[in-house]
């Protein structure tokens, strides 16, 4: 057995003992590893230090080493976040369509945790703990993987969550770290199919890639996003204008950020000054089709057909003027990676029928693309956003990372 | 582009058609499908002779030729499966969990169709049918890629169900079959990532591994059952008989039969004969640990450690004497294939823990194990019983080929 096989198997029966624990030893397994985050804080730093000294040596770039880097504040909202998925109401043991069935059976279905969970991830030590309180609250062990650039600060929170763990009464083996950061132990674990119930990626567009195309374990595919908002011909204008530069440039790094601006040919000259009077005051840069140039003038760099199809994550923005309805949605179906979709309108069935037509985990109307998010949806937390349509489609709570099963109470029935 | 894209292609498009298309055309849709079947059945049974004269020249063996033929009754059954998806409850458009969130946007979560479903399956034409109705029903599109055994009743029925598809005012690709039955285009549909949602193997364990294995595009792993039922040491003795005695020979052919028998050893000198009275007037072979051996005599045959793990299908049952609850809830996490398990007890306490320590797709307290079946958990219809935990679980009825879309309703909120 190699050594990510005997985790997976710790982790496989560590998850039976947390499968059927019961939320109050949870919620307290949870506060025991907040309380263990906040008096160790020390060895967190120290370790966190070792990653960065590393970091400056490779000469990461400066907003990877952000991302990387903990402090005391950063630590408090770690453990902040913990104790608030400890709030949650716990997912597991609902019982839903329970009935009786004409032959007397009594038939239900019961929420069940997932099992083992496998998240492979960048380097943000944050991830380590919010992944593994969410994997935890759910019933469900984790194997968490994250990027070599932040192993010392996740070994350090890791040993803390799994001392916490027995103290309380659970197994330690309930979150484990891949030790190996080579890619080699990132592909076996895609291939640890006897453990692992489901893999989830965490990060850019590559390494999602990379897990969806190699994994034989179940992936749910999170994360990419090229968002459209799409300012029909019977929009509020200034309403058009203030939600792209919201979903622009709130925060462009993120997947529910806007990638591409559409706008009906009708208001495209009334419309397209307003929009880039705020845009520029973030200096966004503009890619546009040639009636979006003709309007706005050369500064508009010409669009290439691969600027259609791009999450851009930063300050750049695609703006196509269209003739109408249809042939936005079409243009958001083909170009669109199923994320989050928005248009601006006041008249009532463009607004529905978008909602009916556009393809997406999340269709707006008249607001920012930017709430896709699961706090904001009111799930509490969330592990990610999926943009498959299998098992969780949009934001990830905690019911996204259950399964079920069948209970059937008999009297002796036979078929 | 290959024949098989095109097809991917002009699916999509037609899902997008059929996935806003309403219940009552959809329904139209099917109800053309039954009587075009209806009044086109030379067609079909003359297909059906071809497949037949092929089969019969190839020396198929005489029960795989039995699935493989069609007549006016069996024609008829197909035709009745058709009107009875039509009368359930369309799945789609159904809004759950819609609130209003603190910043006044209305954000609710609304059910919608997957988008194109593969289906490969083996030699069984009534599949092509029900599958076909199953999918429209629940708004998407359907390839089919059937044994090439039944292709010409396979091309009839799907030529027959096009025409009626066209007829009903829905497009034709809405429905398509793949015309290459080479292994090489099994694999093409497995990688065909770019327009299919899902894959759904319906057949033998062989199949279903390939498929797990090798593809590319989501699966959704239907049907491998090792099933046991555990007569515990408070059970209704007679009660656990005829319950095995069902579950073993009812149709052991099917993935819901029992295929391991497990009794407590303070019970199995007075169980075990009560047993064999039954399995011997259908000849079932048993396999056994030394305990039932020494119990029932030689006759039954050593059980193999392969037995323990081996989904016969026929009238073989292995038998083993546990010590008690732990050793054979072990067992069956162990050896089971995570479908359907059962005990036989009458106290309280065992039922509970076995409800919430088994993990199955279903768990059953005092009955048997063929009832996990669509019809029978009152689904109305099945396309397949998952034994996955993503996504679907146990039986799948219409609601399992659907996914959801958040939609919301907003007033300009930018965040």
């Amino acid at each position: 057995m190699t050594q990510l096989e005997m985790q997976g198997l710790a982790a496989k029966h560590a998850g039976r003992v947390l499968s059927i624990a019961g939320t109050a030893r949870k919620n307290a397994a949870l506060e025991a590893i907040a309380q263990a985050i906040e008096s160790r804080q020390t060895e967190i730093l120290a370790a966190n230090q070792a990653d960065m000294e590393a970091a400056r040596a490779a000469n990461m770039r400066p907003a990877l080493q952000d991302r990387l880097a903990l402090d005391e504040k950063r630590i408090a909202g770690v453990v902040d976040g913990v104790r608030q998925v400890a709030a949650l109401p716990d997912p597991i043991g609902a019982v839903t369509q329970m009935a009786s069935r004409p032959n007397g059976l009594v038939i239900g279905r019961r929420r069940v945790p997932l099992g083992v969970i496998g998240i492979i991830y960048e380097a943000r030590p944050n991830v380590t703990v919010d992944a593994a309180a969410l994997c935890l609250k759910s019933g469900n062990a984790v194997i968490l993987r994250g990027g070599k650039e932040a192993f010392h600060s996740n070994q350090a929170f890791v040993a803390i969550m799994r001392d916490a763990l027995e103290c309380a009464g659970l197994p330690r083996d309930c979150v484990a770290l891949v030790t190996d950061t080579t890619r080699q132990s990132a592909t076996e674990l895609m291939n640890l199919t006897e453990y692992l119930d489901v893999l989830i990626p965490r990060g850019g567009a590559g390494l999602i890639q990379s897990v969806v195309q190699n994994a034989k374990v179940p992936v749910i595919e999170t994360g990419v996003g090229v968002c459209h908002v799409y300012v029909h011909q019977e929009a509020d204008l200034d309403m058009g204008a203030n939600i792209i530069f919201n979903a622009k440039t709130s925060r462009p790094s993120v997947c529910n950020a806007a990638e591409c601006l559409l706008v009906d040919r009708a208001v495209a000259g009334a419309f397209l000054p307003k929009a880039w009077a705020l845009l520029r005051t973030k200096n966004v840069e503009l890619r546009g089709c040639p009636e979006t140039r003709a309007i706005l003038g050369d500064f508009v760099k010409p669009a290439t057909e691969a600027d259609w199809d791009t999450e851009f994550g930063d300050y750049i923005l695609a703006v196509k003027v269209v003739s109408g309805f249809e042939e936005a949605v079409e243009f958001i179906n083909t170009h669109g990676s199923g994320h989050s979709e928005a248009i601006v309108t006041n008249n009532y069935f463009a607004a529905q029928q978008f909602l009916d037509q556009v393809d997406a985990a999340a269709v707006y109307v008249n607001a920012s693309t930017r709430f896709t998010d699961g706090n904001e949806f009111g799930l509490g937390a969330e592990i990610g956003i999926s943009t498959q349509k299998m098992h969780a489609r949009g934001p990830m709570g905690l019911e996204e990372l259950t399964s079920s099963k069948f209970i059937v109470y008999g009297t002796g029935q036979v078929r």
